[in-house]
């Protein structure tokens, strides 16, 4: 689906990074998909039996411990998302927790869902668009 | 927050009905706000213990039972998100699943939760666009 | 691509139908789209050897002869584009030509050509839209 | 009103100045907010008895002298409207008049009143857009 | 300016009535423009020594008394504004006012003028958004 | 016309280039513009004479020679569309074709021809857009 989101997921021992690219300038919008896909992040923890975690915003708690960091902004040409899931949370200045205390024992595949789920409900959005009948 | 959604809840015996209504025509972007509003329902059970749910699109389903219907649509000068909860889950076509099953007490109540943090995530993503800094 | 345009063609003894959907609300663009059509409904016919054609807007001609009617409009949830092409050209009110006297021997799979190009041509625009670079 | 503009006015010896912030793209609009504006700054001026001025386009005018300097731009995530009311008028290189010399006693106090009347202006007209009916 | 309004007057013993259309379907933009239009109305009056009128979103009163209706909506293809201003002040359920009153001899001529201006301002407005150099 | 778009063509001994400018920001609409532009150039040259090329996409050719390069792209507060047609194909890197091998006796007034026509087609497309009604 490259032609409305670049996405890709970049793994470090620290973190599991996504970024999504959509080729549009209405920033509100994005920030309504930002929140979609914090939301998602945390449908498909659930799927691996993760059933601790509570959205606020664009952030994922369990409890008062922090799981993800994320920011929305306008390129010239683009709107970008960028979001972090701890992956340790050794070291982290506020408390945090990581994928690694959640049980995530593959964080590459996790993103590989992710990234993949994101990519087919973006999907299912613009076929939804096409089935609409307006009413009076 | 008038100005944006005059969003109202019908409670009857059988449904529990949101109407969501946007002051803007870009219907894509009224079907990313529907999924984070099915996403936010489920959110709301969870924080009343009900963590057996999983959305699918714009669908909410205790395994194959399904919880919800919903539906966005473009009036003349608007945009139109409904979403109707179950109830009672008596004399259904399809396997269905109703808020009396999921020991949600007082649906009327919960209504009112959620429409309460649709209106806080809808002013929180308007106040989140005034804070975003362009990257090169 | 049956998510941006639902495109058919339509074949009668006396014209050729084009029917392009676009699920924007965006008319300006509808009519520059239009044009574009328009012109390579032209480009199509030289592939096939006609070079006698002109186009003066949303109209093909040859000479003062009409090939071509076209409209694009408003419905409440999408922009449309008709084009009906003339495929014998008795009995018409005005001077014109249809796609007989052209010789385009088979206007059906000149349909489905035309109808390919198009769609070929909106995802290739698509695809340029994320590659392009801002400038200063 | 924090959400859609960043409303402020600076007072120096020499110029009251408003700049507007509204998290949109949309220049035009933002120009037709900007005659708004200045339009208002003259019945502001007005409710103090001064009934002297003209507007043409974004300038204000007692005569062929100059009260007032005004610009709108984009920023890469915003638009802009910056307008500057000269106080004094000495040593300027084209005939100015200040609001000195319109007996405005209390500069600081207008700039508030401006202030609060755009904001409740916008407010008014975003309300006013959740009201309409469309029609056929 | 026939492009994008078709802007007329039309004049009763009862009513100067200014219909506007823009060819456009951002509903917040006509609110703007609606006011603008008034403002405008009101400089014009301005301009024939017409100094005791007020403003009050899409109103023009004398002290209490009512000199206009105005109403903006979408039609299926554009946006609309209606603005009608009383010419005489005989027979109204409310405190009004009437261009009779305020010593507006010619209804016709004056008419014409807002006309002009408003369609003067429309492309002042245009050529100004081409003017604009963007900012970090 | 100089209200959308600073059109000009600019003349080496090497390239006539089209630069053309909107003041939108809609990159879509612009790249569907930059075809249409192109689709254009081609009609102009049939006029005279010219029936060997063919257009895909953003690129013009006769057979396997490219005449034109072009690109689209967005500023902060417009969008841009470069258009370069060859006139000499000396030293060319890859096989090209130039207008003098095309028997283009006066790039200056071809230049100026397509100019004037691409202006005409704009303006015919927003005269277009307000005679549109719209469809249930």
């Amino acid at each position: 689906m490259e032609d409305v989101l670049a996405k890709d997921w970049i793994f470090s021992e620290d973190m599991l990074h996504f970024i999504v690219e959509h080729f549009e300038m209405d920033l509100e919008k994005t920030i309504i998909r930002q929140r979609l896909l914090i939301a998602m992040i945390k449908e498909e923890l659930e799927k691996l039996g993760v059933t601790t975690l509570s959205r606020s915003g664009d952030d994922l708690y369990e409890g008062d411990k922090k799981l993800s960091v994320s920011i929305a902004t306008l390129s010239p040409v683009s709107s970008l998302i960028h979001c972090g899931l701890n992956v340790l949370n050794v070291n982290t200045p506020i408390p945090t927790i990581g994928l690694a205390n959640l049980q995530v024992k593959d964080p590459l595949s996790f993103g590989e869902s992710v990234a993949q789920h994101y990519c087919d409900e973006v999907r299912s959005m613009r076929l939804a668009r096409c089935k609409v009948r307006g009413v009076q």
